[in-house]
């Protein structure tokens, strides 16, 4: 501690007098308590006496994060291998990176979206903040390592000072999965690739009906232009129409001229075009369109979704791709295709509408759907900001969001009332009397050693019953039960516990005898 | 690129006047620094001689940090699935708790290395730290959840502001493997399995020899006790005598005496204890020793020594295991038994001494071997600390320090030669001349689809020797090669890459034929 026991007593006064002054001004309930973990911890440091009782802060994680339990873990993981699986199929390769980088890696990369990083206190030394996304640190790596070529996935955690609604999964520590293509290749054919990738990572999951929008950043710019937006609005008028998944449009309209200076004219006029959807035959059509067909930005995007919309057709995928105009994602880097995976009606729902509205203070009318479950695009030019000489890779990726996506599974696994086994226990080695501890414990390093799964009751003499039952509640298939006749004989019983079929067996042919029954019941 | 020249130009004209306003306001540093950034972004965005200064700040990753690439992630994955089998071979269930904690929850644990913890940067809201291990997450966990009995495992990182030496796998950020029993049991027997799986997972890592060294905090208290230590000492003494694995006994009495104000025939009584180390025998020689056995605490450590290493022989360790006086553990909570799994000799050995020496500034005459590789304890007021009445959950766990095994496995790779394979990709899918890259999605698209790790140039025309190249180098077993002539007659060429054999296959049942000959070279 670097202050002294006095100056500690003087702050806790200080602090005491703020909550109080915050409690007499009826402030808001996070405020408050904020203040007071804050007196906690200043009485927290003088230990000892002064703190008397263990401790008085509420126990909870921090804001917008959870722990997983054993149930989650097992979901969790099981979502995690088969998006890995697929990574592998694409040929991708892991790489890690640290969870926290340098703050100048995350300066300037993440337009008004800036805000959300959260920092490391300065303790001396160099200043760090939490990674936001996979993506920045991946150009780092690549211009670091001068690597130009690579395909790789990352699954690790982000985070993001943003506003929680943990019900629908956004959080602000949370997982993402990034599979990205770095390299200097031929147009679409890897951008199409992730579309594909998106697909089959939706399909294997089985989560329900979802569609994968597509748009092109150079077309938007071409619109914006086409529209009348002048060229240093671009970004910030991109940056609204990232809003109309959540916004109606009469909102997104307002904050792009009352905010952000519009000119209505053009506000309307690109009110037109985002409302437009479809397929190769909207492509046709704004290829043919006045406004946009003079503006070199907006044909190079149109003729880059039109092949990419031929590649995704190969790949079978027409049913599953929609391309959308209203889409625009926040991020500042990307530089061409852009797309965004939704779950459709139903699969969506995490919850009933009236139970999120309750927890979330939302709008009543606002349904607890999940929405878009991974996103990416292509970024030619964040690998070259990192580059002393500026040499770009060009780069396309996609990012599953995962949490949504557990979210969705979790509370379709609450609904159906089914229990996931969370550990893969083969054998309980049981004692059928008092005084036996030390013959399980042989056992057990028997089939340890021999690789099986297996446990025990770490009580010297537990009941029988309780044992047996500590099987069925586990789910464990086989229970070893011993006892002073069979062992003065080199026998045990094994039991199944399903059926309460007993078996005597000769202890050197236990192990063997286990994995028999494994395989036949497999 | 999505803008035209020109209007980039302009945008950098735009922004950069905003920088000389700021900097005209005297604005903050960050508010300038981020804008100066996104005015480099831009000037980027052009490429070549417009971005002469891209970014100013080393490209690095934080102190004591690293990024681990293909090679090291393959390495390392494997590790971890073999760790993971062990817990899960004892019934371990997964958790995982968020990166950070509420400070509060930090505060008072760790005594002396308080002062390594990583803080958040208050940023409106709760005050963050990063976590310091996972043992603490855990309690707060249970005590939040009022879990009273888990067998949990838990892969992690952890944050240590200490001086890293990462050579020797010592870093600022690295990945704890917890495996930990918690729960009201008989004595002992959770205990020596903790013992037992750290022996297990060194031996399926084989890493070389190792000895398991075995103490308890009782034993330790009360030696200190019988040696003359006032009571309050009993922590600051035991971090000293912590020390001892990589001080001389005369440094660490140093501290003792002069630092910590200890009287100096105490320090010669400890140091009396501490260079004794063996097995059974050891114990009934101290239970017999007239200082000890006149102290209760002495005595029931040396109890519970007697207990632990009569299950450790049952569990075949008699050979692993090492009762070892000097063994302290810096941890202020643990409360009975610890213990630390320790390299020996040429297994420890990371680099050669001179190399080492160079790197990292140290002693010459310290060797570079990596030393402690598990450690772990019983710590039974840890969860109570965190229950508002108090309630205690007993608590034995144990750590595996992997960044330090992936140190010595590392170093051994790299010392063979041997490129670990870092990618799957079972298949190649090759043009043999122009103008197949749509018959190259299409076969890919089958293959995909068909559960085959496959890939293919994302070039659209590849030259054939390059394709074949990339196989060979990236180690890929066979090869579809596309020709026009085949494809007329529905087939297309199945080429094994190190034989060159090429058979004719018709494709649909190219998907077949290749799980056959995986199934038959597997």
């Amino acid at each position: 501690m670097s202050d002294t026991r006095e100056q500690i007593l003087e702050q806790i006064k200080v602090q005491g007098d703020l909550v109080r002054q915050l409690k007499a001004a009826k402030e808001s309930k996070e405020k408050i308590d904020e203040e007071v973990a804050r007196l906690l911890a200043l009485k927290a440091t003088l230990g000892g006496d002064a703190a008397p009782t263990n401790q008085k802060f509420t126990l909870k994680t921090p804001k917008g994060t959870r722990d997983y339990g054993p149930q989650q873990m097992t979901l969790r993981q099981g979502v995690l291998d088969k998006i890995v699986q697929v990574f592998k199929r694409h040929g991708g390769e892991a790489i890690d990176t640290p969870v926290f980088e340098l703050k100048e890696v995350l300066t300037g990369k993440y337009g008004e979206d800036s805000k959300l990083i959260y920092d490391l206190k300065d303790q001396g030394g160099e200043i760090l903040s939490m990674r936001y996304d996979l993506t920045v640190p991946l150009a780092r790596y690549l211009a670091m390592n001068k690597i130009s070529s690579i395909k790789r996935y990352h699954i690790a955690k982000v985070y993001r000072r943003d506003n929680p609604a943990m019900t629908k999964g956004r959080y602000r520590e949370f997982y993402q999965c990034d599979f990205d293509i770095a390299g200097t290749y031929d147009p679409m054919l890897p951008d199409a690739e992730c579309v594909k990738i998106v697909s089959e990572i939706l399909d294997t999951l089985d989560i329900g009906d979802y569609v994968i929008k597509l748009n092109h950043r150079q077309l938007l710019d071409g619109m914006f232009q086409a529209c009348g937006v002048p060229a240093d609005s671009f970004r910030t008028i991109c940056s609204a129409v990232d809003k109309l998944d959540k916004s109606p449009w009469a909102d997104v309209r307002k904050e792009m001229v009352d905010e952000k200076g519009l000119d209505e004219a053009a506000a309307d006029r690109i009110g037109e075009y985002v409302r437009l959807s479809g397929g190769a035959e909207l492509v046709e059509q704004l290829l043919a369109d006045e406004k946009l067909k003079a503006v070199p930005n907006a044909v190079k995007g149109l003729e880059g979704m039109k092949q990419l919309l031929k590649y995704c057709s190969i790949f079978g995928l027409d049913k599953r791709v929609s391309f959308d105009l209203s889409l625009a994602r926040g991020l500042d880097y990307y530089t061409g295709v852009i797309y965004e995976g939704v779950l459709k009606g139903e699969s969506a729902t995490v919850a009933s509408p009236a139970k999120t509205s309750q927890q979330n203070g939302e709008q009543a009318n606002e349904p607890a759907t999940v929405g878009s479950v991974a996103g990416g695009g292509r970024y030619d030019n964040l690998v070259g900001m990192f580059d002393p000489r500026g040499k770009a890779v060009p780069c396309v990726g996609v990012s599953i969001g995962v949490e949504r996506i557990f979210s969705v599974l979790e509370a379709r696994a609450a609904a159906s009332g089914l229990k996931l086994r969370t550990s893969d226990v083969e054998v309980y080695v049981a004692s059928a009397h008092k005084g036996l501890h030390e013959q399980r414990l042989k056992v057990l390093n028997l089939l340890w050693d021999a690789g099986v799964k297996a446990e025990h009751s770490y009580k010297l003499n537990p009941k029988l019953l309780v044992q047996l039952q500590h099987c069925e509640e586990h789910q464990i298939p086989l229970v070893v039960v011993l006892g002073d006749a069979e062992l003065a004989q080199g026998l045990v019983k094994l039991r199944e516990v399903t059926t309460r079929e007993e078996t005597n067996v000769k202890l050197e042919d236990l192990a063997a005898e286990i994995r028999r029954r494994q395989q036949s019941s497999a």
